[in-house]
């Protein structure tokens, strides 16, 4: 993929905002991604284009990067990656230690069975929670690093004056869409629905959100630019996206708290992690506890929230924790060598 | 996948027919192959289904086998490969040669940038006409090896009494399905089409041939099982797929010989490999030649097409093949050790 994404890409969008800060921190830096990619850093480009163009032969690219890596291995002090499982197979032929970012869901089986197999690699989890159900194959965990953005710059404090909801994610089951709908219209509350449908979920969409968006409480936005996603959610009392699945990260709600709207969700996968519930959002189960979250969530400082996500999830926070999980690696392989 | 093929799989059928002639004649195999495989290998199985069920992760499946592979290669005398470029990434970790079947077209553009970078492998070819466009890289070709298949009990002489012509292939432009029907009607014979409408190529089905099939002459038997098969093909004066692209072989081509009846199609891809023109069928471009060989065909032997291929095409000829090529790997192999 290019990096930065020009579309939806949150790996990518994580990539580059690493990349960028690690050169301006004073690190050479290499980066392997798809041509099109822009980066400060010096570009290693094995396709000539995206990979999601021309219908490319995706593995076959990314196992041209592996092989060129493995040749350049001995110009590096540690090569960090986001690609899971195809650098593993080139086993001990790199000549700097590896580690990789799991950036994905790891409780489906098949990830189980392959990091059951390849549980020597050092790896970095994105929040705490997403290890839990692998925690019994005792993996070798380095450190969760949680993501950064450039929030300061992407987003503005917005002053929520509008007063409504906005639900704003991919419109999927697992984002809970519908609950939203109706926990708004119990709340009495205007909510803003925004957000792309991709193709699988066309009639869950179809079935189950669409009628819901005929009631004058709801205002169906589509998909929002960036110029967008700062009004309607920075306009808003409340970020309600009460998710029914157990999130590795959330990159949509750091966004949210950048423009200073609170968050309003369940108690599931990373929130807990990211927010402190009752301070910067209401992480709560229940149909009537979200509602009773969506009466009182405008008590919340709004500044707080920003302040909050601008100190926690910033590039040199992420850059700072990524460089003592390299000087490990550093340290020990240089001690293994002798 | 698993082996041999449920459904469509014609790498399947081959590492199938392969295995068990291997076995068959004395060697110890051990398969690597998706679960729900039928093999008298040993049966290495990674993953406990085949891989296209339930949505699993086939690259997550391919990476372990490879692993597991690596682990225990120290107990093959030769690594026999299908899967491309994945067990090329683990490089010099085998204990044991590795060459692969390129099973596939090495005409695209990705092809030849992958093949580029990995041209110490050792290779095998399934037609000469397959190695063409890259033919200026060098690779390290070791043979080319025709398929080979049960064909003398998978069908019987038809007697092409019928004399209708059949088309029976997927029936995709590279196939070319409009074409034969055209020709049939101007050679004034009745055709009958046969064959799998991918989802890719509904629109082209769509416009291109369906208007086609309400012609006279022309009868659509949809998709058929192999008793139909044997019927329409073993009852056909002769066997028109007239192809548009350079195939790298061919299965369906013997497979109609098997049964008696003569090829009529293009001088492409590993045709002139597969048949002698003017005995097994005629191989002519233009549209009037294509005609022209309709209303000839039935002058040709049909004894001859099937005791041609029976022994051109046969398991233990294939596995005699890959015999001499195991052969030559284990002998470098030996000499590089010293």
């Amino acid at each position: 993929m290019p990096v930065p994404p020009r579309e939806y890409g949150g790996t990518e969008r994580i990539v580059h905002t690493l990349t960028q800060e690690l050169v301006a921190r004073g690190h050479e830096v290499t980066l392997f991604a798809s041509g099109g990619s822009k980066t400060s850093a010096k570009l290693h480009s094995s396709s000539p284009t995206p990979l999601w163009q021309n219908g490319a032969d995706a593995l076959a690219w990314h196992a041209m990067e592996v092989e060129e890596l493995v040749n350049q291995s001995s110009h590096f002090d540690v090569i960090h990656s986001h690609l899971d499982v195809l650098p593993w197979l080139a086993g001990h032929r790199y000549e700097a230690p590896l580690v990789t970012t799991m950036h994905g869901r790891l409780d489906l089986p098949d990830q189980r069975s392959l990091l059951s197999r390849f549980r020597e690699w050092p790896l970095v989890s994105i929040s705490n929670s997403q290890r839990r159900p692998v925690e019994d194959l005792h993996l070798n965990w380095c450190a969760t690093v949680y993501h950064g953005l450039d929030l300061e710059h992407m987003y503005e404090l917005g002053d929520g004056a509008q007063g409504h909801l906005a639900f704003v994610s991919r419109l999927t089951p697992e984002k809970g869409p519908d609950l939203a709908i109706e926990v708004a219209i119990k709340a009495g509350m205007k909510i803003v629905v925004a957000g792309i449908v991709p193709d699988e979920e066309k009639d869950y969409f179809e079935s189950k959100v669409k009628p819901l968006l005929d009631h004058p409480l709801v205002e169906w936005a589509g998909e929002l630019d960036d110029a967008g996603k700062n009004r309607v959610i920075g306009g808003a009392a409340g970020f309600l996206v009460p998710i029914q699945w157990d999130e590795p990260f959330g990159l949509a709600f750091i966004e949210a708290l950048a423009t200073g709207t609170p968050i309003i969700s369940s108690p599931r996968g990373s929130l807990p992690e990211l927010i402190e519930d009752g301070r910067h959002g209401f992480l709560v189960s229940s149909e009537d506890e979200l509602v009773e979250a969506c009466r009182k969530v405008k008590t919340l400082d709004r500044a707080e929230c920003r302040r909050w996500v601008l100190e926690r999830f910033s590039p040199p926070r992420m850059a700072a924790d990524y460089e003592r999980v390299y000087d490990g690696l550093v340290t020990e392989a240089r001690s293994a060598a002798g």
